[in-house]
């Protein structure tokens, strides 16, 4: 079971965005040349994170995507959830109710013991990626990047949206 | 993202098994019974069960599957882990390291906070799931089975050891 590359290509772009300047924008294109993935599918990922609010995009020559929230309100949670959809890991097919032992639903205990616990650890995942911020991320990420990846970003961004006008 | 239908099963199966009577074994074909799932996934599932030495299995008209150590001592993470590998559900591709703003590997800092706050979120996961063994779901599943579904079971039981005589 793994997490589809969307995650990762998802969480670094909301990380991006919460680092751009005021009122600016970055079309798919250009997130997808900043992190070296391949367009189209990140296109994907980022129309997945609009569905979701967690980006918005605006058309014309400035246009693109920007975080359509605070960055402080967008948790790791909600970049997982909006690319993967909030389905449970676990999916309880209640076998308990089939073959030579099968009862009436009614008569069952409320929740088979074993989903109890898949869905109690899927809980403790989703409460430890609900307590990490996008803003948290892009703090810690800009105070532990080597300054040379810093200048590279800094210059790659200033003509990008220089050449924006 | 899901766990695969084996990993139900194969869980189900360990429950089972921990509460056979003293030196019996049920094949594969009879979980599947009790179960009501299709026998040739099954035995994919209690294969992947043996490889992960959860389960043995005997030869002969008397033989089958049974636990290979003590129920207390298989957790519901060893299960899954058995069935799904032991992959991490976040695959981290360092894509910070690709595009215009990449510099070389040893200057970056020792983990992307994003795979970071991921593999800790999987790692409460696992702790959640290793805190469960399959003796203690027996137990819960023994205490809140409804009697007439019990009686069943048992009823089921008893004929098929019977008749292996």
């Amino acid at each position: 079971m793994q997490l589809s590359e969307g995650v990762e290509w998802g969480a670094h772009c909301a990380v991006v965005l919460a680092m751009l300047p005021d009122g600016a924008a970055l079309p798919a294109g250009r997130l997808a040349e900043y992190h070296g993935v391949p367009g189209p599918y990140l296109a994907k990922s980022l129309q997945a994170l609009m569905r979701a609010g967690i980006v918005a995009s605006s058309p014309g020559r400035r246009g693109g995507y920007r975080l359509a929230r605070p960055a402080s309100a967008i948790s790791l949670l909600d970049v997982v959830d909006a690319i993967e959809g909030e389905r449970a890991f676990f999916r309880c097919t209640e076998i308990r109710r089939r073959g030579p032992a099968a009862v009436a639903g009614r008569a069952n205990s409320p929740a088979c013991h074993i989903a109890a616990a898949m869905w109690r650890a899927e809980e403790r995942w989703r409460e430890e990626l609900a307590a990490v911020n996008v803003e948290e991320i892009a703090r810690v990420v800009a105070e532990g990047v080597p300054p040379v990846a810093r200048a590279k970003a800094e210059a790659w961004l200033s003509e990008v949206l220089a050449s924006r006008g």
